[in-house]
């Protein structure tokens, strides 16, 4: 509540949400008990660890959404899509899994990283088994062309990881490379949550592709503000260290755009900050003034506001329907990436 | 062929598989290609480093055998089987990039592991790839059931790595530990080649069964050789470093038949030498030693045999059938299990 004493519309987005998030919670612990019930105890403490973790969910909220949007099943009483919807968290836990392997991170929404808890080998078998369970879970339960869709969106995400490893050594990257990265490693797997859930409540081709457009600027607009984060986020709220990215000289929107509107001599001077671990390790506040001043951080701001913009008109197509309160989930959804703090 | 011009039991193994692995190679080739065509060159690479290997491809070669035995497609032209064939291919690939990452094992058949030619990023990351692209294969040609046994198995293969990674600390391990590692590291997958196979061929229940015992049996002597191969291979013919899991203090079955049979000198002895990484690294020679004198190998090797010879047996059911020449490749590949030396 505000001082004022009236809600803001984040209180009202997390309040409209908080059935579906709790639905998902119950489904997401009954669902590792029963995978977990045979199996190493190790296994088991590792997969808790780094699950139940105070996570968003919204990636199987997006399917239980959809779903609902398009008149199917999550409407109901039917577990099926809550069980699918899980799925994308499974995945979502196996990539955090390696991804924090492979930036050797330390934390992970506020507590020690899985690798950090329990060593890098169990890291990479957890996701891998996360990874199985997934696949497993939308082949039964979304059938051929879900398991289809939601493959092509992990191979997808494999892709633009490997982009962005090839980016990293390459201060010349320009936006459009980073939105094709951005594409791979993270919106294509938030369209396919959409799209999975309309196809899951047998929504018509028109619906599926709606939804899946909105799933792409939401995530494109999520990972932008996740890279504005990284150089502006409280480490409190977040739970992540900040500067990761800068001091991996991985190149995102913020210094990308700063790069090419900077004039020789600031630009010089940014790409001498980049240049090796040691001044990337201390010049990070210096980095950060420089992208201050060609409005890399504002400009990053704006691209995302437009993707959200983007987003929720491209659902117009549903304003019609009797669900008006669950469309204004959609659009609140949408705000939300923009004013997030973690 | 031998020296007296007559072709030895391997040489008339190699040449009636021959066929096969010719189709499955081509085929591995093909989908790899399509696979990858829109992906990044250095994804595209990783992969080709990795998969296109001279591997030996039994697991591909189990499912459409399995599928052959039981009067399947794979008998006549269609290329479903090949295709999801080679999805056991791809997840053997996925385990081996990550186990490499795992072990820090610098070669793999010969020439530089994925983690050593192209880092552990790439190595993770084209795993997850791989992992992703079976389940895909598996989930569209084998249906839901097969999916399930699939991933059943991948789980077990986490889960075994799991036990293993936590017998690793224990020097105290039971043969029965050891079994049950295997089953779930190795065997339970192998035995999932045959059943899907099966599957695939619309196979009755007890033809399943029988086929996914038979690869149960096979997949664990061939992980006891392969513990053997280990101690005792030749690095030329193996492509692997000798005396690697000794050196990680890994407990295979030579090593855990000696320690239940050694007397309290030589057990402390060899307790001793596996203590820490020093005496790990300089000690490989007297462990086998030891190993040697209380028949720790020779021991392995029996129950390879005894396993070897249960395989075979499982499969009377199809003696009657008019596919002999199949069922005698089974026979056969059983024998090489034992005597293969790479």
């Amino acid at each position: 509540m505000t001082e004022s004493g009236s809600a803001t519309p984040r209180e009202l987005l997390m309040a409209a949400i908080r059935p579906e998030i709790l639905k998902i919670e119950k489904v997401l612990v009954r669902d590792l008990e029963q995978a977990t019930a045979n199996a190493d105890p190790l296994l088991s403490q590792v997969l808790e660890h780094g699950i139940l973790n105070g996570g968003k969910r919204l990636r199987p909220l997006l399917v239980v959404l959809s779903s609902k949007l398009c008149g199917g099943a999550g409407s109901g009483t039917g577990t099926g899509i809550y069980e699918l919807a899980i799925a994308f968290e499974y995945l979502h836990g196996a990539t955090l899994f390696h991804d924090d392997v492979i930036d050797s991170a330390n934390m992970r929404r506020g507590k020690a990283s899985v690798n950090k808890a329990f060593g890098s080998i169990a890291a990479i078998l957890g996701g891998d088994f996360l990874h199985s369970r997934s696949m497993n879970l939308v082949g039964s339960l979304g059938g051929k062309e879900a398991l289809q869709i939601f493959c092509q969106a992990t191979n997808a995400m494999v892709d633009g990881e490997f982009l962005q490893l090839r980016n990293a050594q390459n201060y010349n990257i320009s936006e459009a490379d980073y939105f094709s990265a951005v594409r791979g490693k993270t919106a294509l797997l938030i369209a396919a949550t959409c799209e999975i859930g309309a196809l899951a409540a047998d929504a018509p081709v028109a619906k599926r592709q709606a939804l899946a457009e909105y799933g792409l600027s939401l995530g494109t607009a999520f990972q932008i503000i996740d890279d504005l984060l990284d150089y502006q986020g409280d480490v409190v709220q977040t739970g992540k260290e900040i500067g990761n990215d800068f001091k991996e000289a991985k190149m995102t929107l913020p210094l990308i755009l700063a790069l090419e509107a900077a004039g020789k001599e600031d630009k010089e001077r940014l790409l001498f900050l980049l240049d090796d671990r040691k001044t990337r390790q201390n010049g990070f506040q210096e980095a950060c003034e420089l992208i201050v001043k060609y409005e890399g951080f504002s400009r990053s701001r704006q691209r995302a506001e437009t993707m959200v913009t983007k987003a929720v008109t491209g659902l117009a197509l549903f304003a019609n329907e009797k669900n008006s309160s669950t469309l204004s989930i959609f659009e609140a959804l949408a705000q939300y990436v923009l004013t997030r703090d973690k």
